[in-house]
């Protein structure tokens, strides 16, 4: 039998709030019924989604009332200490108590991580939390940490954030002894810098399925399941990714509108271009998770419409099922403590 | 009067070697008078290369042995230490002598720096030179470095790069105070780590028209005419999107051969297809140069085929014409040397 699980959502978080938190609340629990929801948020707001709801879903669909809203641009160490009933803090409040099993939010990142960080505590063994994503690649998807919460790792962090990645993949992607790379400037042994070289040392030893270096272009041939790197690179690495999607994408509309035949031949290519969207459609990839922490938190995108929160709801229920956290602290366990204690 | 200028190529460099400079230098020479070459190599292919020239060019067309060749895995110190008569490191030395206002090699990259570095000497001012290269956005393109010659930068290398990609962007690109951003995991001034943060702070007060942080994705808006980042972090860029475009390359062929009908349709679109592959061909952007240098020095890429290194002598030709390492060192001196001194 499927574990039931429940879900903790932060209705506010995002460009979007409610208008896409609660329909993708809605519509997966009319696929999963061994999902339930806690939708934590303003009154008024939750009371319009009471209404939205139909009251149909009984005790799957809770309400839990939060007062405060951490802003897009708030600092995190503010809406730490300053915002201790907002819908952000309230979800993962619910997370610790156990009340839910993961929890979502599309709000600020920073702030997501800064409280996670605070209100959880990370695993024992972990340093620091990261931010991991899927990626896509010519053979599926693989994932990619650190994504920006960490800026100046040591090898000893990298070494714990392709332990953490593996968990992830292989429960995510349902596979046994992911690959793990390192990203780097080449593939031979002398490149890169000093924590990189260091770091691969560390992976060679660590037990875990390690293929080696690999260059920014071999993320998206898929040569390995998980691509770690420092959250500076692989923030700038991701990013990258988007705005390179985003420039191909405004070419192909430039180039199918230049004139009245291009257009035609646009619509005849339509099956084959809208394939490729499809295919590289950001939402389908939403929501990232914040490894690291006793709980599942997934970070949404702020611009998340409804399709891209149901990802990350997707996202949550994988992981809490199969308790990524738990997962992480027993691989944490199994490895010799002068390898990760940085 | 355009003014005459003489580029050395090593003819053994690349994948492609001889293959692919020969017929570029030979295309180059019909098409521009005020050119000539001077191709560097071994002997029996200089004889090969003056055959297929038919002699047509007298002086304009000269040869010059060598006598070793670098290997693309031999280490950059055994290239320098060991092979002094090799064509790469010969190139360069035309350029030294003034026999030759730039050079073009395929060759290995690492050697090539190296070998300029230690031949050429830097500009004074500049700590350590750097590669740059042209990348495409949404309004033409822009330029890049460090490009993977220096992992580890301070704040005052990032300024220097920051100065000779204003110049290399200016002349090539032909436009007046080009734009430069620090490449960054944010656009708020608290965001990066210490050295990009301090690099914004000396390019504020640099008289460069500095605008500020730029992320992944906004490099390929083309928000800035000149993204510095350090070398790891470019190089990861720069191969993340060569990645992608090719992930979303073989995403679109596999989606216009899945049936007989989506082939018809693909061979439809194909005028449009066909204008996104020429505004996406990277051999259109191939030839970067190694900056920071007393001479222009012009990496091509290994795969380059006759088309791509039709385009790095190009470069070639334009940097040597404007004079770009005297327009570095020129802004150089222009500056407080407080800032530049790393």
């Amino acid at each position: 039998m499927t574990r039931k699980v429940t879900i903790a959502l932060d209705v506010m978080g995002g460009d979007h709030g409610p208008a896409a938190v609660v329909p993708a609340a809605l519509a997966t629990l009319e696929r999963d019924e061994s999902v339930s929801f806690m939708l934590v948020g303003l009154r008024e707001i939750l009371e319009q989604a009471r209404r939205d709801s139909k009251d149909s879903y009984g005790s799957r669909l809770k309400y839990v009332v939060a007062t405060e809203v951490v802003g897009m641009d708030d600092l995190p160490a503010d809406a730490l200490r300053h915002k201790k009933n907002s819908s952000l803090r309230v979800i993962i409040e619910q997370v610790k108590t156990r009340a839910a099993d993961a929890c979502v939010s599309s709000g600020n990142t920073g702030a997501l991580m800064a409280t996670a960080r605070y209100v959880l505590k990370t695993l024992p063994g972990i340093d620091r939390p990261a931010i991991i994503s899927a990626v896509p690649t010519l053979k599926g998807r693989s994932f990619m940490l650190d994504l920006g919460a960490n800026v100046g790792c040591t090898a000893e962090h990298l070494l714990q954030f392709a332990l953490m990645g593996s968990v992830v993949a292989e429960d995510i992607l349902d596979i046994k002894r992911a690959s793990v790379g390192l990203l780097n400037i080449g593939q031979e042994a002398i490149k890169g810098n000093d924590v990189v070289r260091e770091a691969g040392e560390l992976l060679s030893r660590s037990g875990l399925n390690y293929v080696g270096f690999i260059e920014g272009d071999a993320v998206f041939s898929g040569k390995a399941n998980v691509v770690v790197s420092d959250g500076f690179v692989g923030n700038v690495a991701l990013k990258t990714m988007e705005g390179v999607a985003s420039l191909i994408a405004s070419y192909l509309r430039q180039e199918f509108s230049k004139s009245g035949l291009r257009k035609l031949q646009g619509l005849a290519a339509s099956p084959a271009l809208n394939a490729l969207r499809h295919r590289l459609d950001a939402r389908r990839y939403n929501g990232a998770s914040l490894v690291g922490l006793n709980g599942v938190v997934i970070k949404s995108h702020g611009g998340a419409d409804k399709l891209a929160f149901e990802t990350a709801i997707n996202t949550a229920i994988v992981e809490a099922r199969k308790g990524v956290p738990v997962q992480i602290g027993k691989l944490i366990e199994d490895q010799p403590p002068e390898c990760i204690r940085a």
